[in-house]
């Protein structure tokens, strides 16, 4: 039982030495230099691939997702007809967590404010502040991160309501669905943090009109893909004023070119791509999880819904 | 019955509207021209009255401070021998636990770094990201604050403990006590947040001594009062590279003085004394229950034990 890692963004050694503590009689490759006969590969785990690498596999019976969007691997038109597991994984999900719930109370505290007159050595005190309990969170997307961010957020006293396409029900968060469902959700929000998955659906769903349905001084954090941000729409309403602030981990072009205005912007905040990263240990877990079901004869979880495209 | 408000800090107009919509029959002064007789004066509500003020008032029966830390207060040597209530009020608590996350989750997540980058204009990811639950914050400080932060805290999955003078428990957090209990909760901390009362016992504590007994590379955040840290210390500690950084958000001298080394130092933040504020309509609350409490015979709650000093 051969599994290929495929990945040129991660340390391929951690990945080996997690799957074989995990499973010792697990046969993994590393590709390219130690993948040996193509025919040989049964798995394969994957981010980013290079075009046409998982159909030239014959003996290919499932691909695991190393991320938990599967975005790129679907907008490959070789990608064979297999089941696709994506990264749902406690590491992925905390971190990302942990970023949504930085960023939101980063905006809610003014901390852009105070980290400017700490730089301008300017003492100045803000006459009233808002507690989380009068501060309106809206989560677009409401699958594993979204829900687990909802519920932390929940635990921080903010006023969190979610968004997703399919109705979901969470325990003390007002949660709206489908196109009907937006209108409301978006007037009702504060600040709005995006956790979608990137299908056709939701690509450039964060623009002009979406912002204008938001109340003025809203603030806009992306942490999903850079494909669902139409960046000058975001710009204009920054600079118009309608919206306060924006926190953006993705990009339409990563790296972000360094003549791109977001870098400079003053109401902007830039991170590089880092607001969750799948935990080699956990994911591990779960991938080493989906072999043993497959041996047992029992059904994948997490499997790719083509159509729907996460 | 009459109360006299004293604050130059804050709006009276707020606090008066407040106290008038709990209480109707209340007959409200603020100092210094709303005063009128000083012999009519039952109640105090106070933040920073001038010495010999509170002395000066021949029928007065508690004194209700407006923020938590009654450390000004007991440092005026004519403070009449009376009841003494400190703040405790929700508003003021919640306050200062979204300020604690904050500071937590932004050391935590290298967020000064990210900061920096994006002012440098430098797209750079972390090799490594570790999760809140491999993040060890200890709470100096168990009172209504401290073990409020410290839930919300375990919430975001930090591993959580707390030190306080006397033994305390808390659900699912660790708790060390008294001076011997102090060496093996820094021995544990990688983020220490201070959020004890001052008292003779607790000034200076953030000394050179404290920090040596924290692990290489902790962060310390001091959201308590400027008198319990030793500047120079803490700058020397920061500059050995033994303490990675520092949140302060109270300082021995406020305004913080333009030329202080915190303002420019690379690894210190800097907020202006605004971690946690109390709010008048709750805090209004509190001062109406303990009113009705002394007309209904009940003993009053949140006293200074002034031996104790908080």
């Amino acid at each position: 039982m051969a599994l290929l890692f495929v990945s040129a963004h991660d340390h391929a050694e951690d990945w080996v030495n997690e799957l074989k503590a995990q499973l010792p009689e697990l046969d993994v490759r590393v590709w390219p230099e130690g993948m040996g006969d193509p025919a040989e590969i049964d798995y394969a785990l994957v981010w980013k691939p290079p075009a046409g690498l998982l159909a030239s596999l014959p003996k290919l019976k499932v691909i695991f997702s190393l991320g938990a969007g599967v975005d790129a691997l679907l907008a490959d038109p070789t990608l064979p007809d297999l089941p696709l597991v994506r990264m749902v994984e406690p590491g992925l999900t905390e971190g990302m967590t942990e970023y949504v719930c930085l960023h939101v109370l980063r905006w809610h505290r003014d901390a852009p404010l105070f980290e400017a007159q700490q730089r301008d050595v300017v003492w100045k005190q803000l006459t009233h502040q808002h507690l989380a309990r009068e501060r309106r969170v809206g989560i677009l997307g409401l699958g594993a991160l979204g829900s687990d961010a909802a519920q932390v957020l929940k635990a921080l006293r903010f006023d969190v309501a979610g968004w997703s396409r399919s109705p979901k029900q969470l325990d003390g968060i007002a949660t709206y669905h489908g196109a009907e469902g937006l209108a409301p959700f978006l007037a009702r929000t504060d600040i709005l943090v995006c956790l979608l998955p990137l299908t056709p659906d939701t690509e450039n769903i964060l623009d002009a009109g979406l912002f204008a349905q938001l109340p003025r001084g809203a603030v806009v954090i992306n942490a999903a893909r850079g494909r669902h941000l139409v960046e000058e729409d975001l710009l204009a309403a920054l600079n118009s004023g309608h919206l306060a602030g924006a926190t953006l981990d993705v990009f339409r072009t990563e790296p972000l070119p360094a003549d791109h205005p977001f870098w400079t912007h003053p109401r902007v905040t830039v991170t590089p791509h880092v607001a969750a990263i799948t935990q080699a240990r956990t994911a591990v877990e779960q991938v080493v999880g989906g072999l043993k079901r497959l041996a047992a004869g029992q059904p994948l979880i997490n499997l790719v819904d083509r159509r729907r495209g996460y």
